[in-house]
């Protein structure tokens, strides 16, 4: 089996180049965006979705440097929504540095994510391929409008979502984004369709067992490491699963209630019902969630080639959920 | 010689084809952004940008309902840009209707133009060339750059621009994408490579006289039918041509330096210093330059065949300069 060093290995020249590209700086001269954009990448995260791009293009032999365009595609549209959902949330820390709008004003955060957002179009198109950048232009669209359904459902009428809500919002905001990294990495390799449909299938469930991760993680609250305080999303209004199993033997509990109402409970009372939900077993129970996510990604890979690239991605998914809960 | 009602009957049809395809929802049920976006698109202005896309796709027969998404990925772009620069600028109103940010909360606004940037690039994808997606992608850079070191200069110590600096910043807020309009229109009508070089001059000097003419009209200040108050660059700090004209003769004057060091002049001064600008004639003088502008677009399209095309290109590089000072 392939470990993960295996795979740094495997990827790690290209997602050197892949992080140059994105530094790369094109149009006249401005050097606080330039700046500010080497800030913003050197702040990155794990690259999870530009690794993904690459180990997907290593199906078939695909022109190395299309591919770091496309990993690198990939990573800045993921970066670019992130400094907009920040100044828009808010945040003044995210992986332990200051976001962008904690340090400018709103309108240069606003037209850096904007700028983000035109490099990555043209780091698409630089593949060639007219279809990659409908699938990425189409992913950015599923991605914001996931993001404004949820702005707009926050009045004080607002009920929990069903499983099916949740899912659904997940995907737009996490899934569609790993989805189309594994599936464009399948079209620049010139994979048949069903194997380029099998790879944007790996993408979809793994990005739903990450961001169950995710919200697993946002209860189990280390304020200190991850930056922000216990159950931060039930404390803006936003159930996710653990929350939402809890609710099942729950149903009428007034503190999650009054969350998604917009009414905006203590912190005494997020910190009580999210002892509550992992007190009863909650956390476990989104974790073999996120555990069958996995298995779906991984069998979804199975009709490619077991190679090397294929173990890497199944490894990936098993990362994905390894922790303890 | 074509009218004004000529060039609307020649694209008339197509243009509310246009309009369509922008109100056009893709994606998850979200009513509330597609009213949104219903709203933005009934709000437009003159659609000059989609107009000479249209009139540059006709020079060769070209796919119509790829003519009419490129020249509506164009409008979108522009919309686009507009609902962030409004919400940046706190402008409540734009051509007489709310703006999106008066409406709505920040959050709300910064996802709509994002959507609305992904929307148009989605749009610029249905021509199926790449060529098209580069030309688009990189113009939105050269926007948000733009706006970016426009916004960087807003220092104490600033000091007003030098003429090629003023060119260098409507190019990249207006000329860049009037140019991109009808280059694009070009490439998808398979122009021979020459032609398509005309067609972006033509659209450059065309952007370089519209903005003037619009830098022109913001010291004639009739606040009830802009909707915005006298000389509101030179308030904001942004000494346009009329400005940079008068300074030649008058280069230390305070009220100019004040505004532009960003020490904010009061109201009775900014009228003060307008008046000023208008007697001592430099509207006029900036209108020769807008006039020059025009002439050099119309230059631009000797090339192309002399047919009704042509003619409609060359009446709106008139029309946009037609106005008396």
């Amino acid at each position: 089996m392939i470990t993960t060093a295996g795979i740094h290995d495997l990827v790690a020249e290209d997602l050197t180049r892949v992080e140059a590209r994105m530094r790369q700086f094109v149009g006249d001269d401005n050097e606080t965006l330039a700046e500010a954009i080497d800030y913003l990448v050197q702040a990155g995260g794990k690259r999870l979705r530009p690794i993904i791009t690459l180990l997907a293009t290593r199906f078939q032999p695909t022109d190395t440097d299309k591919a770091v365009s496309l990993a690198a595609a990939v990573e800045m549209l993921h970066t670019a929504t992130l400094v907009h959902d920040d100044l828009i949330d808010n945040a003044l820390f995210r992986r332990g540095s200051p976001t962008l709008n904690a340090k400018w004003s709103p309108g240069a955060t606003i037209l850096t994510g904007d700028y983000m957002f035109s490099r990555s179009a043209s780091l698409a198109a630089e593949t060639d391929s007219v279809r990659i950048v409908k699938v990425f232009a189409a992913t950015l669209s599923t991605i914001v409008n996931g993001e404004l359904q949820q702005l707009f459902n926050n009045g004080h009428d607002a009920t929990p979502p069903t499983l099916e809500e949740y899912h659904r919002r997940i995907y737009a905001k996490t899934a569609s984004l790993f989805a189309a990294a594994a599936k464009m990495g399948g079209i620049l390799a010139k994979l048949p369709e069903t194997l380029i449909q099998d790879l944007n299938d790996y993408g979809y469930y793994l990005g739903m067992a990450f961001q169950v991760m995710d919200d697993i993680l946002d209860f189990q609250g280390d304020e200190e490491r991850l930056g922000k305080p216990v159950a931060n999303d039930l404390r803006q209004g936003i159930a996710t699963l653990p929350a939402l199993i809890f609710l099942e033997s729950h149903p009428d509990h007034p503190i999650i209630l009054k969350a998604v109402a917009r009414r905006y409970p203590t912190n005494e009372e997020i910190q009580s019902v999210a002892a509550e939900i992992r007190d009863a077993g909650c956390l476990k129970q989104a974790l073999d969630e996120a555990r069958r996510f996995a298995e779906q990604a991984k069998d979804a890979l199975k009709p490619l080639p077991d190679n090397q690239y294929r173990q890497a991605l199944a490894h990936i998914a098993d990362y994905a959920v390894a922790r303890d809960i």
